[in-house]
């Protein structure tokens, strides 16, 4: 049996870190080192963030954009560990200061860890690609609780997105984000949208490719926020002794090579 | 085992109308006693109309307005037979010259045949009634193939009414028929609707009740036409020996009573 | 605007006791007017259940089958109020002592007050009366998490009667509980189960009615307990003020009648 | 505008071939530029076979096993043209032969030409590979209709191989063909398999990856034959101008390298 990933937790007492400490501590392939939240704070179980740096091979870290490229940047300084960030709001000084420290240290990062819906958006990509848009449309569902303020959702759009990177068209172009009235026929091409909204749906997204005579649908149903610890670890499973490199779940997912332009590159310095 | 019950087919020439010889000819509880195209027209196993009515128990049909309106009145002038008639298309003076030959005869009209979609639109009025509006959300997904150039569906309006009717509400004070943007929390009592295109899709719809941890869908998805003649002959076998009165599919299928303008007429010379 | 109707509750202590106090204290339509754990344990906002049952209309009552026949025959005894039972395991005399309660109050009693899935269930009896076994095959698919034991679920099973109910059959002749290998083609009647497990699901049920060219498809998804709650505040509103007898949820959701074994008895004492 | 593809059809008088017919003759991607049915048939628009092998770019063959065996023979020793082999009940002697033809002329030979369950079915490895069976359960869910004879569906099986592949298991190790009775809690690595029978479905599979807090399905519906001429013309396109080699659907998806054990050698002798 291999010997357990060391694992440490940055923002060990927010929301997601608190869930992220529970998670690894029952996963047999991995071993909770150290638990820290700001760079100096103790007590609780909490170490000084350095000491949990020398003693983990993946630090997984849900906390800000500052605290996370101070700790990109203080990994980077000594040559390890691997990071695992999945704090958001970057903005561009902030992305740019990430992906400097990952020129000498393996960081995962990415806006949402959910494993399902990571492959989903690879694979709608995929079957896009594959399937072209002369005879195949394209349509996109999301339904979400009650409380949802715009429509169609951020993931929605997202996986319009990739089904339109897919077929090297552009979303804007294409997009058909609503329907009502006199529509006329469906233009070829079209990459549709539609929005249902009630109850305490968490979030679920369906990509129809609809052709004559059948229809392939690929679709993920989220329901808490368990899944995002889930992937969490496999990021940091998957990046443990990776190079140095900024990476995000696609590649995680085995994504990303069979379609890049330099696939020589993607294993030197990542995508 | 009972006497098949004998059956006429009005315009045998027409596409519907050859679909019922051949689900009838099929139909052991059946027996097709006589076609006929036109009221003189002969040939190809036609016979004279005023024949047929002689030996039928119920006449299915499905013409034009006219003929169906020269059938009605026909068959009241004489007692019988029964018809089912599938015309559409009628005008208010048509309407009422059927209702008019309908208290002397049982007729059962229908702008859709389909068991299935009767079925669904009664059910949700049913369930729109019993859940309520305070807790339930309603939203109304349709799907139908590429060349469709309106939205949303005739029939997912039609399932839209029914929700409102069972809620004591218009559907055009409530209705949601596409969101896109910023919408805000959706308001209790809307009444959402949701488009899907592409492909060759025949036509799905699909209402949901969507609460605080639960949901109840009521879906109906169609093939093809057979639906039709299927559901004709469940209203020939319901019609037959009824007394005279103009009855829907709602009423075959064993809904009706609720929502009759007068219910107490309608034990009177209804069922 | 009405006065809140005022509610107790039985077993408030108890997982589903505390999550009722919840959904009662958020509900305008309703008064929090006294809690009870056992009839003489008082502390924690606790009164003694006499002094409950002194100012409530009605009582939610999760709590044990000996709990639910005592508290159900002092509330007999006085004279009301009336109660709303979610208590479970009961035997025969318990049962008993129940209805001859019930002979001097309402109580509506239900082993699940999903409102969904009692509306789901009333819904397919009555699909499956109209739609017949000729050409219609009903099939009941389910699916629940990896840690469930058995299969079918009992709610599938429970569905599938009401469908067996709703055609006249009994369902242990007409269950095709599952498939493997060479069947043979489907004999018509059939009722036929399929099972899927997996991940987290709560429970899910869908019930199909296939036809020829045609399919209706019923189904229910399970969220979170908050379901329960939300059905047992609809049957204490529902209960309020009726006369003396004993209901379940089909009566609530304005089924009952149609299914009943003495129809006739039932408007005396019933609704 | 690129010059059309030059399609000779094989069989072009049985029911495929009738079919690929129509739908090149629609395409404007294509030139329609051979018709024939047994190496010497004449009339009704046919041509010699030899003839149309002169002519083409591709020929379309749905035929029988010793039919494409001959052409596949007679295209290799004369070098062309490519060919899509779409007959089915090949021996091993055949499909050796076909395997030396295709040293010497490209072909695709598949046993299904659907291009969304050749799709689903490399989306369906991948997934597998990439999602692993630690914390993901997958479930595959068929329904056909009343008439089919066994279960759960060929389709359903080689869909279980292919995520049984993914696995790198073997799915009659791990595969659960049915759930009746007490089944305990599912195992880890499990391939779960229901099924539903009824009405005129004509085939749809759903593959659920299933984990704690989300889930991912993939699924597939037929609604006619044209799916089948449909992928073999996109067969068509992909195979002019390929080198030598035997190639499936996969192949034409651009599943296939990414897996290959040796993938370098694919580009030379197919997989």
């Amino acid at each position: 049996m291999p010997q357990p990933l060391r694992i440490a937790i940055a923002g060990a007492l927010g929301r997601m870190g608190r869930q992220m400490v529970e998670a690894v501590a029952r996963d047999s392939r991995l071993q909770l080192v150290a638990r820290f939240h700001r760079p100096g704070s103790i007590g609780e179980g909490l170490v000084p963030r350095d000491e949990a740096l020398a003693f983990a091979d993946v630090v997984i870290d849900f906390t800000t954009p500052a605290a996370s490229v101070e700790l990109a940047q203080t990994s980077a300084a000594r040559g390890g560990p691997a990071l695992v960030i999945g704090s958001t709001g970057f903005d561009a000084a902030e992305l740019a200061a990430i992906a400097k420290a990952a020129e000498k240290v393996a960081i995962v990062r990415s806006g949402s860890y959910s494993l399902g819906l990571n492959m989903l958006t690879g694979l709608v990509e995929q079957a896009a690609r594959a399937l072209g848009g002369d005879d195949c449309d394209i349509e996109i569902l999301e339904a979400h609780h009650r409380f949802k303020v715009d429509a169609p959702s951020g993931t929605a759009l997202m996986l319009g997105e990739a089904a339109a990177r897919g077929r090297d068209v552009r979303l804007e172009e294409v997009a058909k984000r609503a329907r009502d009235g006199v529509t006329g026929p469906r233009p070829a091409g079209e990459i549709g949208f539609a929005v249902l909204r009630g109850g305490s749906i968490v979030g679920e997204h369906s990509v129809g490719f609809l052709s004559e005579g059948e229809r392939l649908t690929l679709s993920h149903t989220a329901g808490d926020r368990s899944m995002f610890a889930r992937g969490a670890i496999a990021a940091a499973l998957w990046v443990a002794g990776r190079s140095a490199g900024e990476y995000d779940m696609q590649h995680v997912l085995g994504f990303g090579a069979p379609w890049q332009a330099n696939p020589v590159e993607f294993h030197f310095n990542g995508r």
